[in-house]
């Protein structure tokens, strides 16, 4: 039984805990499996009043999406007391649990049917371009050059640790911290390499 | 007017000739805008026929990505021939002049709304299978290892490749060189540097 329920809220606050109790559902299952019946039965309210607060599904779903994907920048915000190579670390490291702990709709968003939606599709782009700006306003702390390949790096190598957390998630043969040094250790590797001298 | 209509064809034949076709349009059009009507007027016959050799419109674009798929495949077949570093920049190069000759559907194909359709998903995903199992049955041939770590790094570095390249062709920013350079020097990069040892 939710606390929801139990207490009387305004709009906006029983919006808001409607917002928090769908991204909580959505770490086990999918954004097709959240149906807004599920919703309300968790939350304690009619199907009715929850249109109230949602125009409808597909805003819902919007919202919703749109919460997680904050959640996910928030928690995988650099820290700036650290050190470059600790705030890069630890922004790993978090982005690799936040995969982990909501793995079904993670996968699902980015790689699933999700896409066909254009309003999911651009909250998902407009996500990677902000982390994308993050690596790229910290590269010269890392010592690495900041220019237009550098920038096409970045954006490939946002695309190699979606990839690999998601395959790695589920059987998880690699120990994590593998996985870490991985993502930390290529993205100077990457823009070195993409760097280097052209042959003749 | 295409020279389809003014030959008499066995129904196979007829069938192949569609299906190229089909691959053909699709080089400046997305699977959205393919429309079975288009085709039959491109080929010169009916709506009506193009249903002979095709059940549905889902048949015949999964038959078009399919095929589509196979090219892709088929052009970036390294060949065995070459010196192996030699092999994987031939590859890399057919890969990106593939991209950029078809690029409205194969960045549709990659990250729109076709993935929505389950088929065409696993189209994708088995090109990305044998794409992958390529690079890892040269790994040796490279000097590098061929273990879990490498398998999720190539994965990685594919769709590293796959979003450098989308993100590249529209503006071609960088000269096409350094990308090449990028692409061949970086598949090596991440395998070393997911393998250096690490950090107590």
């Amino acid at each position: 039984m939710s606390s929801i329920r139990r207490v009387r809220l305004s709009p906006d606050a029983r919006r808001e805990q409607l917002l928090k109790l769908g991204v909580q559902m959505l770490a086990t299952r999918t954004l097709d499996e959240l149906s807004v019946e599920d919703l309300a039965e968790e939350a304690g309210i009619s199907r009715g009043l929850l249109f109230h607060y949602f125009r409808n599904k597909q805003e819902f779903h919007r919202e919703v999406v749109l919460r997680a994907a904050q959640q996910l920048l928030k928690r995988t915000d650099p820290n700036p007391e650290l050190a470059p190579m600790e705030q890069l670390n630890r922004t790993l490291e978090n982005y690799l649990d936040y995969v982990t702990e909501n793995y079904s709709s993670y996968s699902y968003l980015i790689r699933g049917s999700a896409t066909a939606n254009v309003e999911l599709r651009q909250i998902i782009e407009d996500t990677r371009s902000e982390m994308a700006r993050r690596v790229s306003d910290n590269l010269h702390l890392l010592g690495l050059p900041d220019d237009d390949l550098s920038r096409l790096a970045i954006r490939g190598w946002l695309a190699f640790t979606e990839q690999v957390a998601v395959q790695w998630v589920p059987d998880q043969k690699v120990p994590r911290e593998r996985i870490l040094q991985m993502f930390a250790s290529s993205l100077p590797a990457l823009i070195l390499a993409s760097h280097e001298p052209q042959e003749p």
